[in-house]
């Protein structure tokens, strides 16, 4: 028998075995997976009037909300594709993917209409918007009364293939337009299955989103976390002091976050302590923290912490980084190195780093190479856009455009983008690694590593700064730190100090954007580093 | 990208990731996974020498042995099929079944190739005969020496699809022929991510190789364990003194073992205590222990118990006990009779109990219907018998032929076989709940009770009973308690009290066969029950 891996399996265990539970908390109600299944089927009778059919496309700009989760459901149960948009882009920006998705219907979040507004009129193919939490200032549908106005009866359900297109999502590419990819049900269910086991998902969790959804380390949560009808808490803001409150009132027990919000986090308790007394696992994706950082919040804040990598392209997990049942006889100091590493890979999934001849690189947690992924996750492709699909996924693998490091026991190490390695001398250098250092010093919040200009090793490291509160440090004493703590080819060559970093919608810093901005300033000064 | 679900990605892993690790435990011999993948090899590589292609039949006959567990990822890079034969048939169903499959290999154990030499001549297609553990009493190829002949190196594998079959395993028919299970990759691979998460596997399990491989709650142990890096301990007798020595020697955290075994290990327990103090966790299949059972097995002993339900035709299983995280409210005792029984489905199982009109039965714990299952694990035929396909597939759905209630929490429990239904004066009655009634009695040991004939309710409740060493009761005895603590029409109106019952190879009370004695009996004495 060939049961097709489709999606709408997963709510429908939740709404069988946990229909009476109340598990869907906002910062205001309460919902059983039974009462999220009403609203499910009211979402898709009511998409349905208004003419959505099998493989259309439905967007959804809104924050980690109930009706952000419950669209994934009411969408799929019509065979359509969700395409949940990034919400921290620029109007033109939703033009351009809402356009080139051809989105029939949009749902938005009052919050964030101001983005949509300006640009209405330009949106090509979106026959109606319907508005959450609407208030007076918008004339568009309200959720709320549209919602009710449907019928809660079961859907009648078409025929999904599990091959087909069930999510478009959009990355923010950091040049050209942005590209949707494509994954299918299979997709999304294989990498739910694997990821449910690994991050030990039960029903006696308590997740709260704090990545958005619609994020790599955040994309597939309402999947697995529902098949399992765990809780899940969806604030439509989380400050730290919301992350606390949650983790007070509902005993979260796991969330998924960018580094930066743990640091937040960590700040936050640091002041003002934490009073809680069950177990907590965060999973933190994105660039290796230091060490040391992940010694502090497992024996300080006293959580579990878990590395793990992944992209939008892959759906998105391929490695998760524990310490292995054959290592435990490792020094502690090595253990910790090995957890903040991204780590081994899901079952599934086969894992590599080559060089530029496609050459696996030796495991010595040195020879940088890029890191290539052959997975049940990986996408179909990216939507309308052969070109980049055929050079993203070559000969079977998914070329991530991240470049790491394996070690001799297999722990992979992402030491950076692609794009960001800076080459000095002829020299790979992980900017992160540089970053990690300058982390270590005390006066340091945060930091950014490009790579500059430099007449004679054609590139060199230069860091962009957040100093903490109260601490001060000069140009030349992070140069000489980085020095004391690095090759000296690796060592920062100069500092400029900002009030803040600029982030993603994820928290992740854009270097990009740092890139740009010491241009500019290069431009307006006529300064050149030497 | 859609990569096929095959079962060598399993091992794949295993040896990525835990090459090194000392993981597979004989009586006498440790493998690394690295070690054991060199076998596989080795047999793969002999396997293609042999003639052996794609989709060919390989069979074997062993206990759990490092040779059996090997066997699996050797056919399987050949794209071959492997038959796994129950151990305890007689000679001539070995005939059948070898015939049946069209084996062209059979891998036979040294303790068990008694059971082929007589008919190995009336063997129409099997070519070669190998001989695992091979003295000098036996011609055949010796094991150990003609795999040491062949080469270790990666054997080129053959493109599997995974909807190819995998895996063809033999049902021991009550009646008729054994019937082959035909198992595609695509089968086995997903039942072993939702079991591996559901039984929360880990690389810190040491498992023991307790039931059969090839028998429904072994069966699949071999690919999720393997693929977590889990250490497997194969010893090829397990006596509940064998059992014990592995506990102590390996610290052995997780067995799958038929409820009489269980018993058994209780009752050593009892006599001799085990000194251990690690956490165990123990898997039961089949019919459902009386609550106090589970009491004695999670208080005394100390292990954790698990019942699920399975089959051969679903890989095997679809349902686990837990007391669900919104169920934690109810009573202790309330909680131990929910674990007894044989739970919800696994992810990605559709379970529904229907009567006769294919409708579900009230959600009460009291009407009784058959269980039928749908769910990725379901097999994809009986190989060359569409006839017992289309009896046993219908309207997509697996009709098991087992009887069960399900109650308000959507607690599944096995009621009986359909064929051991007892249906007096209109009525059905369990079996099984008449048998765990009399199981409280302190001087049973063990018990079946079987439908017999009676003049005026059509059939009646019959038990054959073993006493307990030293401890004595009378049939009237019996008959009384059975009274006491059963609505009347289900007591027992009487008792054959024998040494020991017939059991399958799995340790499953052979009911038939107490059937049939019964009928000879009452053929020879022309008593009658009334």
């Amino acid at each position: 028998m060939n049961v097709p891996l489709v999606l709408t399996d997963f709510l429908d265990r939740a709404v069988s075995l946990y229909g009476t539970k109340k598990a869907i908390f906002t910062e205001d109600r309460v919902f059983t997976y039974g009462e999220l299944n009403e609203r499910v089927n009211r979402l898709s009778h009511g998409l349905h009037k208004l003419g959505v059919k099998k493989g259309d496309r439905v967007a959804y700009l809104a924050p980690n909300s109930v009706e952000m989760l419950e669209g994934f459901y009411g969408v799929f149960q019509l065979g359509a594709v969700i395409v949940p948009l990034n919400i921290r882009l620029k109007p033109d920006d939703y033009v351009f993917i809402l356009n080139h998705s051809e989105a029939k219907v949009l749902f938005v979040d009052q919050d964030l209409y101001h983005l949509i507004r300006p640009v209405k009129h330009k949106l090509a193919t979106v026959e109606t918007i319907i508005v959450h939490y609407k208030d007076e200032e918008t004339d568009e549908i309200g959720y709320d009364e549209w919602l009710a106005e449907q019928i809660h009866t079961p859907f009648k359900r078409e025929i999904i293939d599990e091959n087909d297109v069930c999510t478009l999502l959009y990355t923010s590419g950091t040049t050209g337009n942005p590209k949707g990819v494509m994954l299918t049900h299979r997709n999304n269910y294989l990498h739910a299955l694997t990821a449910m086991h690994h991050l030990r998902v039960t029903d006696e969790d308590v997740l709260l989103h704090v990545l958005p959804m619609f994020h790599v380390n955040g994309w597939g949560s309402p999947f697995y976390y529902t098949a399992n009808g765990a809780s899940q808490v969806c604030y439509r803001r989380t400050k730290p002091e919301d992350i606390f409150h949650a983790l007070k009132k509902h005993k979260v027990t796991i969330m998924h976050m960018a580094p930066t919000v743990l640091n937040s986090l960590f700040q936050l308790y640091e002041k003002e302590g934490l009073d809680i007394n069950h177990d907590v696992r965060v999973l933190v994706a994105g660039s290796a923290p230091p060490p040391a950082f992940v010694v502090k919040v497992e024996k300080e804040l006293g959580w579990e912490f878990i590395q793990v990598y992944g992209m939008t392209e892959s759906s998105p997990f391929s490695l998760i980084s524990r310490i292995r049942s054959h290592l435990k006889h490792l020094s502690e100091e090595e253990q910790y190195k090995l957890k903040a590493k991204a780590g081994n890979p899901f079952t599934g999934c086969e894992v590599k780093i080559v060089n530029e001849h496609g050459e696996e690189v030796a495991h010595d947690g040195k020879e940088i190479g890029e890191i290539i992924v052959r997975s049940h996750g990986v996408m179909k492709g990216y939507w309308k856009n052969e070109e980049a699909t055929m050079e993203t996924i070559k000969n079977g693998y998914l070329y991530t455009g991240d470049m790491g490091t394996i070690d001799e026991y297999g722990y992979i190490d992402i030491v950076d983008r692609k794009k960001d390695v800076i080459i000095s001398g002829g020299e790979n250098i992980s900017s992160i690694e540089v970053e990690g250092v300058l982390y270590e010093h005390p006066a340091v919040l945060e930091a950014a590593v490009i790579a500059v200009p430099h007449e004679k090793w054609g590139e060199t490291p230069h860091a962009y700064v957040v100093l903490r509160e109260g601490k001060t440090a000069t140009e030349q004493e992070l140069i000489d730190y980085s020095r004391a703590h690095l090759a000296h080819f690796k060592a920062i060559t100069g500092v400029t100090f900002v009030e803040e970093l600029p982030k993603t919608a994820s928290g992740k810093i854009q270097k990009v954007q740092l890139r740009k901005e010491y241009w500019e300033s290069v431009g307006k000064t006529g300064k050149f580093v030497n």
